[in-house]
């Protein structure tokens, strides 16, 4: 007969929720105490003991018959105390808390590991997709080069609506607001903050290293604008917003903003709020992982796969999962945006005369620019040109500085924010 | 100081190349010996000692010192009496072979059991893709419902080449057989086989049941015609070799032939080699998991992957892994092809006149067929009419049933293959 192993939740809200109905189904797992922050406001589910329910997160992590402790609070508050305290308590913890993992994971795997004890955190990327462990384990014969993702739902459903409907970023926003697909205040998604703290995570994994999220470099979509999805189109590209990470020389290049994606890649027929993460390494080459990257369900089936690795092997060895540990010693600089390298998506609004595309040409010419793509599409109510450009690979700081001297030209009359076209 | 695991392989050819390239790089690993056929003929791989070859596997696979047996041969000869061996002497074994798995694998998992060692099959399935782990271990949480994959690299080559150039079989196989991307005998891809061994894996994995791999249906490539493509994506299809899998009460339909892919669904975008498995499964919804289904390094990093799993953990429980054991103990039935319920495409030539398409409607009906679509397309050079039919879902043998009626009328000249249309 297996031996039961108890576990202590922390948080009853949509995550939590889903982890308490599908752990129950485990019959080598108990939940012995679940925290909320209010008894009485606590969700209501069927068949839940509420004599389970405390206020007191502490009486949790520190009780010695508990052995593996879920923490799906959130934040950085909280949470971080009662993780931080779970681990010194010679519990092991699995978490959801991607801005967690992202902003302190450093410190608590050195805890975790201080402790003998796992921080696991599948949930924390992709929602229910396997990533974490698929690149720990199934692919550890393998050297990472790149990775490339749509890892933010919300953003990805309001891309996929403006591509679709031809329409403006504001309207999207608020029928997702009303879907229940982005939040009141949609800011952590929009800006890129949300993709930024998971890339950082994958990044840490794939190449072994401490990294600072905060040097990520992020654009949100919010100031995208139909018209670009319409011309990349043209070109045979969808506009997503990808979250890369790849190692330049000594550097990692990890980044978050939007994207031309070529047609020809799958990531482009990633669609509403599916997540993908495609990744470039050898010997494996390229594979790619698709699924739902929230929601209660899915990010309950992350969070129970943890749980369950623990729960198969805690009684039987004391060196658990050596494979899924997380103890990066060395820090990495992020390669500030100007020294990025990528092809670039132009859209210039000019007079309808002649020699203008001429002199876009010269002046990109100047500072080593090559050009793919030049195209003169509709002239504007106000009878200017629309121009645009798709160039070869180039180096960030080259584009900003031709960009400039194009403004300053009289025949120009608005150069609109470049969009990067993605390369994998 | 980390203790070396010492290896044994068995097979040098492309596989086990691959596997010694990349295994040489970690530190924790030593090939101690590598069995071929005959030592003048092994390949010449850089570095490589040939000190290690013998042409007698059995001294590797009773070898005391060796811990771990790679075995690369392929086929169900020599390949299952060494991993046989292997297990009977207390060694943990890694396989790429598929057809070993498929047609042995309940025999070997329960010898493996019997003496307290692993059995590990990553790249038997999906050469490169992570999917028995990620299945067995990330998705633990869940109870399956439905497996669709492409699950050969030789097949969906054709089929994309077929759909993008509008070529014939024969055609396109010669050029796949002279680009090495089909063998000179391409029956166990083009027929199926391949494909099917691959989904009896993945559904005794996911449905915990012993499968009889000859009772899965097979219907492979070789029939299909240019027109059906072009058609297919009239009505927004690819056409896909797909293995599936699924429980239908308390029997598996499990099956392997060629479908009408959406256009709207992720796999009708899988092309060229890449392979791709769809899973449908409860509390995570569905994911997917694409990558390189074969060749050298691919298939390599999924055998080095269960390799460096074993070696984590060997010299720190005498529990390894438990979530990757395979001992199904019940026998499950595969539904008959005629009991499954599909929806089909449909192809007809009938004589260009008044009154057929209401006649085919009519017979249809009669047997609870409902139509999505019927188009009547080209006349052909003989003056008939192209009808193309799209059926809701109804049972194979009523579709067997209405074709028979159908081709015994006189207006009616061609009742053509069906081909069924995927849902997920």
């Amino acid at each position: 007969m297996k031996q039961v192993v108890n576990v202590g939740l922390l948080g009853l809200g949509t995550v939590g929720g889903g982890v308490y109905k599908v752990l129950r189904n485990f019959k080598d797992v108990e939940i012995l105490k679940i925290a909320v922050k209010d008894k009485d406001l606590a969700q209501d589910i069927e068949g839940l003991d509420r004599n389970l329910l405390t206020e007191d997160a502490k009486i949790i992590v520190t009780n010695p018959d508990i052995d593996i402790i879920i923490e799906v609070i959130g934040g950085t508050g909280a949470a971080y105390e009662f993780i931080k305290m779970a681990l010194e308590n010679g519990k092991h913890v699995v978490t959801a808390n991607k801005e967690l993992i992202a902003k302190k994971g450093d410190e608590l795997f050195d805890i975790a590991k201080a402790n003998n004890v796992l921080l696991l955190f599948e949930a924390a990327v992709g929602g229910g997709i396997p990533i974490i462990m698929p690149m720990k384990m199934s692919l550890a014969a393998n050297k990472f080069e790149k990775i490339a993702g749509i890892l933010n739902g919300t953003t990805n459903y309001i891309l996929t609506k403006m591509d679709e409907e031809n329409a403006d970023y504001e309207v999207v926003l608020k029928e997702a607001q009303e879907l229940g697909y982005a939040e009141a205040d949609p800011t952590g998604d929009v800006l890129g903050y949300d993709a930024a703290y998971k890339i950082a995570i994958l990044a840490s994994i794939a190449f072994k290293k401490k990294i600072d999220q905060a040097q990520i470099y992020r654009e949100g979509i919010d100031t995208l604008n139909p018209i670009e999805f319409k011309y990349a189109n043209d070109f045979g590209y969808k506009i997503k917003l990808i979250a890369l990470a790849q190692a330049i020389g000594n550097k990692l290049d990890v980044r978050v903003h939007p994207m031309l994606v070529s047609t020809e890649h799958p990531l482009a027929h990633i669609n509403n709020v599916t997540n993908s993460v495609v990744i470039k390494a050898q010997p494996v080459n390229q594979v790619m992982f698709t699924g739902p990257g929230a929601g209660e369900m899915p990010t309950a089936s992350s969070v129970c796969a943890d749980v369950l690795a623990i729960v198969s092997e805690i009684h039987s060895t004391n060196n658990l999962l050596p494979e899924m540990r997380c103890n990066n010693t060395e820090k990495v600089d992020i390669l500030p945006i100007d020294e990025t390298v990528n092809k670039y998506f132009i859209r210039i609004d000019a007079d309808d005369t002649p020699g203008v595309i001429g002199c876009i040409g010269n002046i990109c010419s100047k500072y080593g620019i090559n050009l793919s793509y030049i195209v003169q599409k509709d002239v504007t109510k106000d009878g200017l040109a629309t121009i645009v450009i798709l160039t070869g690979f180039c180096k960030e700081k080259s584009v900003i500085a031709a960009l400039n001297e194009l403004s300053s030209l009289i025949s120009i009359k608005n150069v609109h924010k470049t969009i990067r076209v993605m390369e994998l």
